[in-house]
């Protein structure tokens, strides 16, 4: 339940205006094309507001069957994952992080169910939906999750993925901040075919968060937290250079050739989502981050052999990263105590796990 | 459980040797490429036999794990689709069509449930795998079911993918089985990034399965069922001519220009999966197909209206045509006969719904 009191008080605060954030003419103009005057997401699509209802196909959501306003006003952090399973992980995660209280009675649901296609939750101003593997199971996601904040009046939304990646030279639980994205012929940009026709838009992220998630990495973290360059392929095997795959045409040196390659360009990681996350976001205007950890160092191997005990508590590290940084906005706009302020229903763990234990007893 | 009794006896009426299929030189060559003399399916990476084991880390299977041939080795169709949902629904589907007995007390379990990627269902000599949307997550998928098919040491497994799509002059509800798949350029091949480097690889499908499946078709179906281009496409808005995605800078005029131009070079039908699907295939020497249903006209729209119900109706309609193919196939091979003959536990629908009904009054 959204703490209503402090939602427009919230919304005022967490409102940048490009003048806040250091923006330049091209940021400015890009801001004006992609936000109302009150800041809420403008679309640059002027079919929307003249459609009879917009059906959000794959969230299975509407504009008319809905009162997206009311369900999602509030949002300020879309987070997405791959898997539906980690990003209701997350949700759970965030809940406890940001001391959300669920009202008594009432679980997390899965808002996207009926979609069968992604998974949506929601914590407060906090969406963790799930986006499945590569590009365009991306880009369909995107471009609703863009339209669904323009329908709910969202102020000034920041999109973070959260993900897992092969790192090149950087050890298996590593956290990887991506600072530029690149496709497949090391391009700072995502390639789109619009009516036949092949458009380049730049894969860009906000600099600027890139560094303040940096900059919540603790010195107590038992791993590395670092910036640099992440490779976005359509391909799990043959596309990132695996020697594993159903089809291999290329030796063991080519492989290495090429992942040193990929190093010398800067180069610290490899997954297949973050230039489109990275395109779409930025032609939108809208803040985006993507932080991933990584599973193997490739230049050691191919297949992930890591336990799973380990591999869970890896996925964690970009999670407690995420939350740090949520943690510290609502704090810088008073928020995060109003949501600590809800009462829990749970006054002693320890009673509450007698009363379960009882309870079960009298079967 | 499949039949064991008859599983050897299948396996060797089930090859077609390249001669049985009028295979020409090219064929021949690839066949001998991808098969060993016994018919099980060979792989064009000579890695897989030297590692210690091969983990299918998306399938949740692993070659030193499971025993993938006692699991899988007597499957012989693999279907896929976009959403776990369709495929649960599809294996249910096909055990009632296929006459197939699960043995008392057990019911289909989703064999890669821990993967949180896939799922996956098998039905005797029938799989039923998701695949998620877009041309990578099917990349991932295809790979690790190649793999498996190996470890597995199926004979000629055939792949159907069944999925949902737009039609281009065509009705919803139509049935569309595709001949050639073609990217967004209307090249009739799959653009790969190998190591840097730009590889196509033919989009071909089984021209002989696709007539095979349209015979399949029924005077009496109430819709059409067609053979034409499918035009595949790494996006759902923007890729597709729509006017309705998050972005749009073209006109509605711009956009029937461009539908016509597909209609012109023979496009039925646009959805996001078939070239990878039909160059992987290819490339594996594997028989494949693809057969969707239209959700709607484009010609007409861009939205997808059709209540819920329609929309079930429709896509079961890709579902029945591949269930006639797989009992024809399974009867031709006296398979059928051997399925259906096994006892099935519910000896009258209408005593057993008794039986329930009297059981849950007692609570």
């Amino acid at each position: 339940m959204p703490p209503t009191i402090t939602e427009h008080e919230f919304k005022a605060h967490c409102r940048t205006t490009p003048q806040d954030d250091d923006k330049d003419e091209t940021d400015l103009h890009l801001y004006r094309m992609t936000r109302y005057s009150d800041g809420t997401v403008k679309l640059r699509n002027s079919n929307i507001e003249l459609m009879d209802q917009d059906i959000l196909y794959h969230l299975a959501l509407g504009s008319e069957s809905h009162d997206l306003q009311e369900m999602f006003g509030d949002v300020k952090f879309v987070c997405m994952g791959g898997t539906p399973k980690r990003m209701e992980n997350f949700a759970h995660f965030i809940m406890d992080e940001i001391g959300y209280k669920l009202p008594a009675g009432t679980q997390l649901q899965d808002i996207s169910a009926y979609s069968y296609r992604y998974s949506m939750y929601k914590v407060g101003p906090v969406l963790s939906v799930s986006h499945g593997m590569g590009t365009p199971s991306v880009s369909i996601l995107m471009h609703e999750m863009i339209k669904l904040m323009y329908h709910a009046k969202c102020i000034d939304p920041i999109f973070i993925r959260i993900g897992t990646c092969g790192g090149i030279g950087v050890e298996g639980g590593t956290v990887i901040i991506t600072d530029d994205a690149l496709d497949g012929q090391l391009r700072n940009s995502h390639e789109f075919t619009i009516l036949g026709e092949t458009v380049h838009r730049p894969a860009k992220l906000d600099k600027k968060l890139a560094r303040e998630l940096k900059s919540l990495a603790s010195a107590d973290d038992p791993y590395d937290t670092i910036i640099g360059k992440t490779l976005c392929t359509n391909d799990f095997y043959e596309g990132q250079g695996r020697l594993d795959g159903a089809f291999c045409e290329f030796t063991e040196a080519d492989k290495l050739n090429y992942l040193e390659k990929l190093r010398d360009n800067g180069v610290v990681n490899i997954e297949m989502e973050s230039t489109i996350f990275a395109a779409l976001t930025h032609h939108a205007g809208i803040k985006a981050a993507v932080v991933c950890v990584a599973l193997l160092n490739r230049l050691n191997g191919d297949q992930v052999n890591a336990p799973k005990e380990v591999m869970h508590e890896w996925q964690q590290r970009p999670q407690i990263l995420v939350s740090r940084y949520i943690r510290k906005v609502l704090a810088q706009h008073g928020q995060l105590k109003s949501l600590f302020g809800h009462q829990g229903s749970i006054k002693s763990p320890r009673r509450f796990k007698l009363v379960q234990q009882e309870s079960q007893a009298h079967d």
